[in-house]
Protein backbone atom coordinates (compact mmCIF):
# COMPACT_ATOMS: atom_id res chain seq x y z
CA UNK A 1 0.00 0.00 0.00
CA UNK A 2 2.59 2.36 0.81
CA UNK A 3 4.54 1.83 -2.64
CA UNK A 4 1.03 2.18 -4.24
CA UNK A 5 1.25 5.68 -2.28
CA UNK A 6 4.78 6.51 -2.88
CA UNK A 7 3.72 5.41 -6.79
CA UNK A 8 0.43 8.05 -6.96
CA UNK A 9 3.15 10.93 -5.80
CA UNK A 10 5.82 10.37 -8.19
CA UNK A 11 2.81 10.08 -10.98
CA UNK A 12 2.17 13.83 -9.41
CA UNK A 13 5.76 14.70 -9.66
CA UNK A 14 6.40 13.69 -12.95
CA UNK A 15 4.30 16.07 -15.61
CA UNK A 16 6.82 18.83 -17.07
CA UNK A 17 3.87 21.34 -16.38
CA UNK A 18 4.69 21.85 -12.77
CA UNK A 19 8.03 22.79 -13.88
CA UNK A 20 6.84 25.11 -16.50
CA UNK A 21 4.54 26.80 -13.73
CA UNK A 22 8.11 27.56 -11.47
CA UNK A 23 9.82 28.95 -14.61
CA UNK A 24 6.97 30.74 -15.21
CA UNK A 25 6.92 32.40 -12.13
CA UNK A 26 10.41 33.04 -11.76
CA UNK A 27 10.55 34.90 -15.14
CA UNK A 28 7.68 37.23 -13.82
CA UNK A 29 9.40 37.75 -10.58
CA UNK A 30 12.87 38.26 -11.94
CA UNK A 31 11.67 40.44 -14.71
CA UNK A 32 10.59 42.99 -12.02
CA UNK A 33 14.02 42.74 -9.82
CA UNK A 34 15.87 43.08 -13.40
CA UNK A 35 13.49 46.87 -13.93
CA UNK A 36 14.24 47.86 -10.45
CA UNK A 37 18.10 46.63 -10.89
CA UNK A 38 18.36 49.12 -14.08
CA UNK A 39 16.17 51.92 -12.64
CA UNK A 40 18.50 51.78 -9.41
CA UNK A 41 21.13 51.37 -11.42
CA UNK A 42 20.59 54.54 -13.88
CA UNK A 43 19.83 56.72 -10.76
CA UNK A 44 23.04 55.95 -8.88
CA UNK A 45 25.33 56.14 -11.74
CA UNK A 46 23.86 59.27 -12.63
CA UNK A 47 25.40 60.84 -9.37
CA UNK A 48 28.98 60.24 -11.20
CA UNK A 49 27.84 61.30 -14.62
CA UNK A 50 24.64 63.50 -14.74
CA UNK A 51 24.96 64.26 -18.43
CA UNK A 52 24.07 60.47 -20.15
CA UNK A 53 20.85 58.95 -21.05
CA UNK A 54 21.47 55.29 -21.34
CA UNK A 55 17.61 53.65 -22.14
CA UNK A 56 19.57 49.68 -22.64
CA UNK A 57 19.47 48.46 -19.28
CA UNK A 58 22.54 46.16 -20.77
CA UNK A 59 24.57 49.14 -22.43
CA UNK A 60 24.00 50.91 -18.91
CA UNK A 61 25.91 48.14 -17.56
CA UNK A 62 28.75 47.86 -19.54
CA UNK A 63 29.80 51.09 -19.66
CA UNK A 64 29.58 51.17 -15.79
CA UNK A 65 31.86 47.93 -15.68
CA UNK A 66 34.66 50.02 -18.05
CA UNK A 67 34.20 53.72 -17.12
CA UNK A 68 34.61 54.50 -13.55
CA UNK A 69 37.45 57.05 -13.57
CA UNK A 70 37.14 59.91 -16.33
CA UNK A 71 40.87 59.72 -16.46
CA UNK A 72 41.80 56.39 -17.12
CA UNK A 73 39.11 55.20 -19.70
CA UNK A 74 40.52 54.22 -22.93
CA UNK A 75 38.25 54.97 -26.75
CA UNK A 76 38.47 51.10 -26.94
CA UNK A 77 36.73 50.30 -23.35
CA UNK A 78 34.28 52.57 -24.48
CA UNK A 79 33.21 50.85 -27.85
CA UNK A 80 33.16 47.74 -26.30
CA UNK A 81 30.18 48.50 -24.10
CA UNK A 82 28.10 51.04 -26.68
CA UNK A 83 27.98 49.51 -29.85
CA UNK A 84 27.13 52.65 -31.71
CA UNK A 85 30.80 54.11 -32.78
CA UNK A 86 29.32 57.69 -33.48
CA UNK A 87 28.45 58.14 -29.89
CA UNK A 88 31.52 56.89 -28.45
CA UNK A 89 33.73 60.53 -29.13
CA UNK A 90 30.65 62.35 -27.70
CA UNK A 91 30.29 60.16 -24.47
CA UNK A 92 34.22 60.83 -23.93
CA UNK A 93 33.47 64.63 -24.37
CA UNK A 94 30.71 64.77 -22.12
CA UNK A 95 32.77 62.79 -18.98
CA UNK A 96 35.34 64.99 -19.64
CA UNK A 97 33.40 68.49 -18.81
CA UNK A 98 31.26 66.23 -16.17
CA UNK A 99 29.84 67.82 -13.34
CA UNK A 100 29.75 64.67 -11.39
CA UNK A 101 31.23 62.81 -8.50
CA UNK A 102 34.60 61.45 -9.37
CA UNK A 103 34.17 57.79 -7.47
CA UNK A 104 36.35 56.81 -4.65
CA UNK A 105 37.65 52.79 -5.39
CA UNK A 106 34.65 51.30 -2.54
CA UNK A 107 32.37 52.86 -4.39
CA UNK A 108 33.65 51.90 -7.34
CA UNK A 109 33.77 48.09 -6.33
CA UNK A 110 30.02 48.39 -5.13
CA UNK A 111 28.50 50.15 -8.28
CA UNK A 112 30.53 47.68 -10.35
CA UNK A 113 29.10 44.51 -8.86
CA UNK A 114 25.76 46.10 -9.01
CA UNK A 115 26.06 46.53 -12.59
CA UNK A 116 27.37 42.76 -12.85
CA UNK A 117 24.48 41.02 -11.13
CA UNK A 118 22.15 43.78 -13.54
CA UNK A 119 24.12 41.62 -16.47
CA UNK A 120 23.78 38.28 -15.33
CA UNK A 121 19.95 39.04 -14.74
CA UNK A 122 19.77 39.40 -17.91
CA UNK A 123 21.09 36.61 -19.31
CA UNK A 124 19.62 34.66 -16.62
CA UNK A 125 15.98 35.83 -18.11
CA UNK A 126 17.28 34.89 -21.59
CA UNK A 127 17.94 31.24 -20.32
CA UNK A 128 14.82 30.88 -18.76
CA UNK A 129 12.52 32.33 -21.85
CA UNK A 130 14.68 29.72 -23.90
CA UNK A 131 13.22 27.06 -21.85
CA UNK A 132 9.62 28.45 -21.59
CA UNK A 133 9.99 28.79 -25.39
CA UNK A 134 10.27 24.47 -25.48
CA UNK A 135 8.61 23.30 -22.27
CA UNK A 136 5.19 25.58 -23.54
CA UNK A 137 5.50 24.15 -26.90
CA UNK A 138 5.90 20.72 -25.17
CA UNK A 139 3.06 20.79 -23.15
CA UNK A 140 0.34 23.59 -24.71
CA UNK A 141 1.65 23.82 -28.67
CA UNK A 142 -1.50 24.89 -29.56
CA UNK A 143 -2.26 27.37 -27.21
CA UNK A 144 1.34 28.47 -27.73
CA UNK A 145 1.11 28.78 -31.38
CA UNK A 146 -2.27 31.06 -31.06
CA UNK A 147 -0.54 33.14 -28.11
CA UNK A 148 2.98 33.08 -26.61
CA UNK A 149 4.86 31.19 -24.15
CA UNK A 150 4.74 33.48 -21.84
CA UNK A 151 0.82 33.32 -22.03
CA UNK A 152 0.26 30.09 -21.87
CA UNK A 153 2.42 29.47 -19.05
CA UNK A 154 1.23 32.09 -17.12
CA UNK A 155 -2.51 30.82 -17.75
CA UNK A 156 -1.35 27.71 -16.61
CA UNK A 157 0.43 28.93 -13.62
CA UNK A 158 -2.97 30.85 -12.62
CA UNK A 159 -5.03 28.12 -13.60
CA UNK A 160 -2.54 25.41 -11.40
CA UNK A 161 -2.50 22.48 -13.21
CA UNK A 162 -3.15 21.31 -17.19
CA UNK A 163 -6.42 19.29 -15.66
CA UNK A 164 -7.85 22.23 -14.23
CA UNK A 165 -7.06 24.80 -17.10
CA UNK A 166 -8.50 22.53 -19.86
CA UNK A 167 -11.62 22.21 -18.14
CA UNK A 168 -12.59 25.71 -18.00
CA UNK A 169 -14.76 27.99 -19.72
CA UNK A 170 -13.84 30.12 -22.31
CA UNK A 171 -15.54 33.54 -19.87
CA UNK A 172 -13.00 31.86 -16.86
CA UNK A 173 -9.83 31.58 -19.26
CA UNK A 174 -10.39 35.52 -20.54
CA UNK A 175 -10.43 36.49 -17.03
CA UNK A 176 -7.41 34.46 -15.79
CA UNK A 177 -5.38 36.78 -13.49
CA UNK A 178 -8.22 39.54 -12.97
CA UNK A 179 -9.25 37.70 -10.15
CA UNK A 180 -9.10 40.87 -7.37
CA UNK A 181 -10.81 43.11 -10.35
CA UNK A 182 -13.64 39.99 -10.72
CA UNK A 183 -14.63 39.89 -6.73
CA UNK A 184 -14.36 43.64 -6.75
CA UNK A 185 -17.17 43.77 -9.23
CA UNK A 186 -19.02 41.15 -7.34
CA UNK A 187 -18.77 42.65 -4.14
CA UNK A 188 -18.74 46.87 -4.61
CA UNK A 189 -20.31 46.85 -8.03
CA UNK A 190 -17.52 48.35 -9.92
CA UNK A 191 -16.68 47.92 -13.49
CA UNK A 192 -16.82 44.09 -14.60
CA UNK A 193 -13.06 42.82 -16.02
CA UNK A 194 -12.72 42.43 -19.27
CA UNK A 195 -9.47 40.69 -19.10
CA UNK A 196 -6.76 39.46 -17.23
CA UNK A 197 -3.44 37.90 -18.13
CA UNK A 198 -4.69 37.87 -22.07
CA UNK A 199 -4.31 42.07 -21.63
CA UNK A 200 -0.33 41.30 -21.63
CA UNK A 201 -0.98 39.79 -24.88
CA UNK A 202 0.23 42.50 -27.35
CA UNK A 203 -2.75 41.72 -29.75
CA UNK A 204 -5.29 42.30 -27.03
CA UNK A 205 -3.17 44.99 -24.79
CA UNK A 206 -2.20 47.09 -27.83
CA UNK A 207 -5.88 46.94 -29.22
CA UNK A 208 -8.31 49.55 -29.67
CA UNK A 209 -10.19 50.55 -26.43
CA UNK A 210 -13.58 49.85 -27.65
CA UNK A 211 -12.98 46.75 -29.31
CA UNK A 212 -10.30 45.62 -26.59
CA UNK A 213 -13.13 43.65 -24.98
CA UNK A 214 -14.43 41.55 -27.85
CA UNK A 215 -11.01 40.91 -28.97
CA UNK A 216 -10.03 39.43 -25.41
CA UNK A 217 -13.33 37.27 -25.73
CA UNK A 218 -12.89 36.09 -29.31
CA UNK A 219 -9.03 34.78 -27.91
CA UNK A 220 -10.33 33.17 -24.98
CA UNK A 221 -12.93 30.70 -27.03
CA UNK A 222 -10.03 29.51 -29.14
CA UNK A 223 -7.53 28.94 -26.53
CA UNK A 224 -10.37 27.24 -24.44
CA UNK A 225 -10.55 25.05 -27.45
CA UNK A 226 -6.91 24.82 -27.63
CA UNK A 227 -6.50 23.83 -24.66
CA UNK A 228 -9.01 21.00 -24.75
CA UNK A 229 -6.60 19.62 -27.53
CA UNK A 230 -3.51 20.04 -25.98
CA UNK A 231 -4.65 18.56 -23.40
CA UNK A 232 -7.00 15.56 -24.54
CA UNK A 233 -6.94 14.80 -27.89
CA UNK A 234 -3.15 16.30 -28.34
CA UNK A 235 -3.67 17.12 -32.11
CA UNK A 236 -2.61 20.24 -33.20
CA UNK A 237 -5.34 22.32 -34.87
CA UNK A 238 -3.83 25.96 -33.78
CA UNK A 239 -4.06 26.63 -37.47
CA UNK A 240 -7.75 26.09 -38.05
CA UNK A 241 -8.18 28.08 -35.09
CA UNK A 242 -5.96 30.45 -35.70
CA UNK A 243 -7.65 31.41 -39.05
CA UNK A 244 -11.19 31.62 -37.41
CA UNK A 245 -9.88 33.84 -34.98
CA UNK A 246 -7.87 36.42 -37.53
CA UNK A 247 -11.25 36.56 -39.13
CA UNK A 248 -13.29 36.88 -35.78
CA UNK A 249 -11.35 39.63 -34.61
CA UNK A 250 -11.15 41.57 -38.43
CA UNK A 251 -15.40 41.58 -38.58
CA UNK A 252 -15.12 42.84 -34.14
CA UNK A 253 -12.90 45.55 -36.00
CA UNK A 254 -15.41 46.81 -38.60
CA UNK A 255 -18.22 46.10 -37.11
CA UNK A 256 -20.07 49.97 -35.45
CA UNK A 257 -19.03 50.16 -31.70
CA UNK A 258 -22.48 50.42 -29.77
CA UNK A 259 -22.80 54.31 -28.80
CA UNK A 260 -23.72 53.31 -25.18
CA UNK A 261 -24.19 56.72 -23.54
CA UNK A 262 -26.66 57.85 -25.87
CA UNK A 263 -28.85 54.82 -25.31
CA UNK A 264 -31.26 56.63 -22.76
CA UNK A 265 -31.55 59.70 -24.74
CA UNK A 266 -31.98 59.27 -28.78
CA UNK A 267 -29.77 59.35 -31.01
CA UNK A 268 -28.32 62.91 -30.69
CA UNK A 269 -26.41 63.66 -27.52
CA UNK A 270 -27.17 67.82 -28.29
CA UNK A 271 -30.49 67.22 -28.63
CA UNK A 272 -32.12 65.90 -25.19
CA UNK A 273 -35.67 67.42 -24.74
CA UNK A 274 -36.79 64.82 -22.80
CA UNK A 275 -35.86 66.52 -19.82
CA UNK A 276 -34.29 63.02 -17.97
CA UNK A 277 -30.95 63.64 -15.98
CA UNK A 278 -28.51 61.73 -17.39
CA UNK A 279 -28.18 58.54 -15.44
CA UNK A 280 -24.21 57.93 -15.36
CA UNK A 281 -24.62 55.05 -12.55
CA UNK A 282 -26.46 52.68 -14.72
CA UNK A 283 -24.57 50.57 -16.55
CA UNK A 284 -21.81 48.59 -14.11
CA UNK A 285 -23.44 49.52 -10.73
CA UNK A 286 -26.61 47.41 -11.97
CA UNK A 287 -24.93 45.11 -12.94
CA UNK A 288 -23.05 44.82 -9.47
CA UNK A 289 -26.41 45.05 -7.47
CA UNK A 290 -27.69 42.26 -9.53
CA UNK A 291 -24.91 40.22 -9.09
CA UNK A 292 -24.99 40.33 -5.48
CA UNK A 293 -28.86 39.50 -5.27
CA UNK A 294 -28.58 36.23 -7.48
CA UNK A 295 -25.56 35.16 -4.65
CA UNK B 1 27.75 82.93 -13.94
CA UNK B 2 26.95 79.67 -15.81
CA UNK B 3 30.20 79.13 -14.37
CA UNK B 4 29.14 79.24 -10.73
CA UNK B 5 26.10 77.53 -11.18
CA UNK B 6 28.02 74.32 -12.39
CA UNK B 7 30.17 74.57 -10.00
CA UNK B 8 27.23 74.68 -7.52
CA UNK B 9 25.62 72.13 -8.96
CA UNK B 10 29.03 69.89 -8.65
CA UNK B 11 29.79 70.80 -5.28
CA UNK B 12 26.05 69.58 -4.19
CA UNK B 13 27.20 66.33 -5.72
CA UNK B 14 30.34 65.97 -4.62
CA UNK B 15 29.26 64.63 -1.01
CA UNK B 16 29.41 60.59 -0.66
CA UNK B 17 26.21 60.82 1.08
CA UNK B 18 24.00 60.40 -1.97
CA UNK B 19 26.11 57.34 -2.77
CA UNK B 20 25.65 55.52 0.51
CA UNK B 21 21.84 56.23 -0.11
CA UNK B 22 21.87 54.77 -3.42
CA UNK B 23 23.87 51.96 -1.95
CA UNK B 24 21.52 51.01 1.35
CA UNK B 25 18.40 51.12 -0.95
CA UNK B 26 19.98 48.66 -3.36
CA UNK B 27 21.10 46.70 -0.55
CA UNK B 28 17.13 46.78 0.65
CA UNK B 29 15.56 46.19 -2.66
CA UNK B 30 17.98 43.36 -3.73
CA UNK B 31 17.98 41.69 0.05
CA UNK B 32 14.49 41.11 -1.23
CA UNK B 33 14.91 39.47 -4.44
CA UNK B 34 17.39 37.33 -2.88
CA UNK B 35 14.34 36.17 -0.75
CA UNK B 36 12.55 35.39 -3.52
CA UNK B 37 15.06 33.59 -5.31
CA UNK B 38 15.66 31.83 -2.84
CA UNK B 39 11.56 30.45 -1.66
CA UNK B 40 11.48 30.02 -5.55
CA UNK B 41 14.41 27.48 -6.07
CA UNK B 42 13.53 25.85 -2.85
CA UNK B 43 10.15 25.30 -4.58
CA UNK B 44 11.65 24.41 -8.14
CA UNK B 45 13.95 21.80 -6.68
CA UNK B 46 11.57 20.62 -4.56
CA UNK B 47 10.00 19.10 -7.38
CA UNK B 48 13.07 16.89 -8.72
CA UNK B 49 14.07 16.03 -4.64
CA UNK B 50 10.95 17.06 -2.27
CA UNK B 51 12.86 14.81 -0.01
CA UNK B 52 15.53 17.44 0.80
CA UNK B 53 15.44 20.28 3.26
CA UNK B 54 17.60 23.06 3.29
CA UNK B 55 17.44 26.17 5.03
CA UNK B 56 20.54 28.05 3.87
CA UNK B 57 19.85 29.50 0.16
CA UNK B 58 23.68 29.47 -0.77
CA UNK B 59 23.82 25.88 0.00
CA UNK B 60 20.97 24.79 -2.01
CA UNK B 61 21.66 27.00 -5.19
CA UNK B 62 25.47 24.79 -4.89
CA UNK B 63 23.62 21.76 -4.65
CA UNK B 64 21.23 22.61 -7.53
CA UNK B 65 24.61 23.27 -9.68
CA UNK B 66 26.08 19.83 -8.71
CA UNK B 67 23.03 17.41 -8.75
CA UNK B 68 20.50 17.80 -11.34
CA UNK B 69 20.83 14.16 -12.10
CA UNK B 70 20.47 11.27 -9.40
CA UNK B 71 22.64 8.27 -11.53
CA UNK B 72 25.32 11.22 -12.47
CA UNK B 73 26.45 12.38 -9.59
CA UNK B 74 29.84 11.88 -7.33
CA UNK B 75 30.23 11.95 -3.62
CA UNK B 76 33.09 14.75 -3.98
CA UNK B 77 30.67 16.67 -5.98
CA UNK B 78 28.17 16.73 -2.68
CA UNK B 79 30.73 17.48 -0.69
CA UNK B 80 31.90 20.46 -2.35
CA UNK B 81 28.32 21.70 -2.24
CA UNK B 82 27.72 20.89 1.38
CA UNK B 83 30.41 21.34 3.67
CA UNK B 84 28.70 19.07 6.54
CA UNK B 85 30.43 15.89 5.44
CA UNK B 86 27.97 13.69 7.85
CA UNK B 87 25.19 14.75 5.65
CA UNK B 88 26.70 13.52 2.05
CA UNK B 89 25.97 9.94 3.01
CA UNK B 90 22.32 10.57 3.80
CA UNK B 91 21.69 13.23 0.77
CA UNK B 92 22.52 10.24 -1.47
CA UNK B 93 20.86 8.07 -0.25
CA UNK B 94 17.96 10.02 -0.01
CA UNK B 95 18.69 11.13 -3.83
CA UNK B 96 18.42 7.23 -4.96
CA UNK B 97 15.08 6.50 -2.92
CA UNK B 98 13.41 10.08 -4.20
CA UNK B 99 10.14 10.24 -5.79
CA UNK B 100 11.03 13.53 -7.29
CA UNK B 101 10.96 14.10 -11.32
CA UNK B 102 14.03 13.74 -13.24
CA UNK B 103 15.32 16.91 -15.21
CA UNK B 104 15.10 16.84 -19.09
CA UNK B 105 18.45 18.77 -20.50
CA UNK B 106 16.28 22.23 -20.51
CA UNK B 107 15.00 22.06 -17.15
CA UNK B 108 18.51 21.44 -16.09
CA UNK B 109 19.72 24.64 -18.12
CA UNK B 110 17.30 26.98 -16.85
CA UNK B 111 17.07 25.53 -12.70
CA UNK B 112 21.03 26.20 -13.08
CA UNK B 113 21.25 29.32 -14.05
CA UNK B 114 18.42 30.09 -11.68
CA UNK B 115 20.41 28.71 -8.99
CA UNK B 116 23.88 30.68 -10.27
CA UNK B 117 21.84 33.84 -9.96
CA UNK B 118 21.08 33.40 -6.64
CA UNK B 119 24.64 32.61 -5.65
CA UNK B 120 25.38 36.04 -7.54
CA UNK B 121 23.17 38.03 -5.65
CA UNK B 122 24.21 36.96 -2.59
CA UNK B 123 27.89 37.96 -3.57
CA UNK B 124 26.59 41.27 -4.69
CA UNK B 125 25.03 41.57 -1.33
CA UNK B 126 28.21 40.99 0.48
CA UNK B 127 29.72 43.47 -1.65
CA UNK B 128 27.33 46.17 -0.74
CA UNK B 129 27.51 45.11 2.39
CA UNK B 130 31.81 45.87 2.82
CA UNK B 131 30.77 49.50 1.34
CA UNK B 132 27.78 50.08 3.32
CA UNK B 133 30.41 49.56 6.01
CA UNK B 134 32.97 51.35 4.82
CA UNK B 135 31.01 54.66 3.69
CA UNK B 136 28.49 54.60 6.93
CA UNK B 137 31.55 54.64 9.04
CA UNK B 138 33.06 57.50 6.83
CA UNK B 139 29.91 59.78 6.83
CA UNK B 140 27.87 58.93 9.91
CA UNK B 141 30.87 57.97 12.19
CA UNK B 142 28.56 57.91 16.12
CA UNK B 143 25.36 57.24 14.36
CA UNK B 144 27.32 53.97 13.57
CA UNK B 145 29.12 53.29 16.51
CA UNK B 146 25.54 53.24 18.12
CA UNK B 147 23.58 51.07 15.58
CA UNK B 148 24.59 49.82 12.94
CA UNK B 149 26.14 50.70 9.03
CA UNK B 150 22.02 49.58 7.87
CA UNK B 151 20.04 51.17 10.25
CA UNK B 152 22.18 54.53 9.60
CA UNK B 153 22.37 54.63 6.16
CA UNK B 154 18.05 53.73 5.97
CA UNK B 155 17.89 56.71 8.60
CA UNK B 156 19.80 59.09 5.82
CA UNK B 157 18.13 57.66 3.04
CA UNK B 158 14.34 58.03 4.97
CA UNK B 159 15.78 61.72 5.45
CA UNK B 160 16.78 62.54 2.05
CA UNK B 161 20.26 64.41 3.25
CA UNK B 162 22.80 64.69 6.02
CA UNK B 163 21.80 68.67 6.62
CA UNK B 164 18.32 67.51 6.77
CA UNK B 165 18.87 64.50 9.10
CA UNK B 166 20.87 66.43 11.08
CA UNK B 167 18.53 68.84 12.33
CA UNK B 168 15.80 66.29 13.19
CA UNK B 169 14.17 65.81 16.75
CA UNK B 170 14.85 62.99 18.69
CA UNK B 171 11.15 61.99 17.95
CA UNK B 172 10.82 62.39 14.25
CA UNK B 173 14.04 60.10 14.04
CA UNK B 174 12.10 57.49 16.11
CA UNK B 175 9.31 57.08 13.94
CA UNK B 176 11.41 57.81 10.43
CA UNK B 177 10.46 54.78 8.51
CA UNK B 178 6.68 54.19 9.90
CA UNK B 179 5.17 57.27 8.29
CA UNK B 180 2.44 55.34 6.85
CA UNK B 181 1.47 54.07 10.66
CA UNK B 182 1.75 57.92 11.72
CA UNK B 183 -0.54 59.30 9.05
CA UNK B 184 -2.71 56.32 9.52
CA UNK B 185 -2.64 57.40 13.42
CA UNK B 186 -3.45 61.19 12.57
CA UNK B 187 -6.54 60.77 10.14
CA UNK B 188 -8.16 57.35 11.60
CA UNK B 189 -7.02 57.48 14.76
CA UNK B 190 -5.49 54.01 14.81
CA UNK B 191 -2.62 53.20 17.69
CA UNK B 192 0.27 55.10 17.27
CA UNK B 193 3.31 54.22 15.96
CA UNK B 194 6.07 53.39 18.48
CA UNK B 195 9.51 52.50 15.62
CA UNK B 196 10.39 52.90 12.09
CA UNK B 197 13.26 51.93 10.76
CA UNK B 198 14.81 51.01 14.32
CA UNK B 199 12.71 48.13 14.89
CA UNK B 200 14.86 46.43 12.53
CA UNK B 201 17.70 46.86 14.88
CA UNK B 202 18.13 43.88 17.05
CA UNK B 203 18.46 45.93 20.55
CA UNK B 204 15.29 47.22 19.87
CA UNK B 205 13.52 44.81 17.70
CA UNK B 206 14.15 41.84 19.88
CA UNK B 207 13.35 44.04 23.36
CA UNK B 208 10.44 42.55 25.41
CA UNK B 209 7.65 43.91 23.85
CA UNK B 210 6.20 45.98 26.76
CA UNK B 211 9.82 48.10 26.98
CA UNK B 212 10.42 48.16 22.89
CA UNK B 213 8.76 51.87 22.56
CA UNK B 214 10.43 53.40 25.81
CA UNK B 215 13.90 51.87 24.57
CA UNK B 216 12.95 53.31 20.63
CA UNK B 217 12.89 56.74 22.18
CA UNK B 218 16.02 56.05 24.52
CA UNK B 219 17.92 55.06 20.95
CA UNK B 220 16.34 57.93 19.15
CA UNK B 221 17.57 60.89 21.52
CA UNK B 222 21.08 59.22 21.53
CA UNK B 223 20.68 59.07 17.29
CA UNK B 224 19.87 62.83 17.82
CA UNK B 225 23.06 63.75 19.15
CA UNK B 226 25.80 61.53 17.42
CA UNK B 227 23.83 62.95 14.41
CA UNK B 228 24.89 66.20 15.16
CA UNK B 229 28.25 65.29 16.43
CA UNK B 230 28.90 63.82 12.62
CA UNK B 231 27.19 66.95 11.00
CA UNK B 232 28.55 69.73 13.08
CA UNK B 233 31.13 69.32 14.64
CA UNK B 234 32.46 65.56 13.33
CA UNK B 235 34.01 64.76 16.98
CA UNK B 236 34.00 61.05 18.07
CA UNK B 237 31.51 60.97 20.99
CA UNK B 238 29.84 58.26 20.81
CA UNK B 239 31.71 55.64 23.19
CA UNK B 240 30.10 58.50 26.06
CA UNK B 241 26.74 58.16 24.08
CA UNK B 242 26.91 54.66 24.15
CA UNK B 243 27.56 53.91 27.82
CA UNK B 244 24.61 56.68 28.46
CA UNK B 245 22.42 54.97 25.91
CA UNK B 246 23.17 51.48 28.18
CA UNK B 247 22.73 53.25 31.77
CA UNK B 248 19.10 54.22 30.04
CA UNK B 249 18.15 50.95 28.44
CA UNK B 250 18.83 49.29 31.72
CA UNK B 251 16.53 51.57 33.99
CA UNK B 252 13.94 51.07 31.67
CA UNK B 253 14.47 47.41 31.93
CA UNK B 254 14.26 47.47 35.54
CA UNK B 255 11.82 49.75 36.04
CA UNK B 256 7.89 48.58 36.65
CA UNK B 257 5.40 48.32 33.49
CA UNK B 258 2.59 50.25 33.97
CA UNK B 259 -0.74 48.72 33.94
CA UNK B 260 -2.54 50.47 31.76
CA UNK B 261 -6.17 48.47 31.58
CA UNK B 262 -6.17 48.48 35.34
CA UNK B 263 -5.81 52.79 35.49
CA UNK B 264 -9.36 53.53 35.64
CA UNK B 265 -10.34 50.63 38.27
CA UNK B 266 -8.15 50.55 41.09
CA UNK B 267 -5.36 48.50 41.67
CA UNK B 268 -6.50 45.28 41.06
CA UNK B 269 -7.98 43.46 37.77
CA UNK B 270 -10.14 40.62 39.70
CA UNK B 271 -12.04 43.22 42.36
CA UNK B 272 -13.85 45.63 40.09
CA UNK B 273 -16.57 46.59 42.19
CA UNK B 274 -17.35 50.52 40.27
CA UNK B 275 -19.56 49.03 37.78
CA UNK B 276 -18.42 50.74 35.07
CA UNK B 277 -17.55 49.36 31.75
CA UNK B 278 -14.10 48.80 31.05
CA UNK B 279 -13.43 51.81 28.44
CA UNK B 280 -10.95 49.96 25.76
CA UNK B 281 -11.58 52.59 23.18
CA UNK B 282 -9.90 55.61 25.42
CA UNK B 283 -6.17 55.67 24.72
CA UNK B 284 -5.27 55.71 20.99
CA UNK B 285 -8.81 56.99 19.82
CA UNK B 286 -8.92 60.08 21.81
CA UNK B 287 -5.85 60.74 21.53
CA UNK B 288 -6.37 60.77 17.05
CA UNK B 289 -9.16 62.91 17.41
CA UNK B 290 -7.31 65.29 19.44
CA UNK B 291 -4.65 65.40 16.77
CA UNK B 292 -7.33 66.01 14.15
CA UNK B 293 -9.13 69.27 15.94
CA UNK B 294 -5.13 70.89 16.25
CA UNK B 295 -4.92 70.90 12.56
Amino acid sequence: MLKAARSGIKEAYTNEEYALMQAINAYNEMSRAYNLLYERLSEWYGLYFPEIKLTNPATLANLVLVFTNRNEVSEEDIKKAIKDDGQVQSIIQKAKASIGREMNGDEKAAIKSYARLSLETNSMLEELEKYLKLASKRILPNTTYLTDEKIAAELLSKAGSMERLAVMPASTIQLLGAEKALFKHIKFGSKPPKYGTLFKFPAVGNARKDTRGRIARAYAAKIAIALKADYFSKNFIAEKLKKDLDESISRIQKSPVKQKENRNFGHSRFNRFDGRKPNFKRGPKMHGSNKRHQH
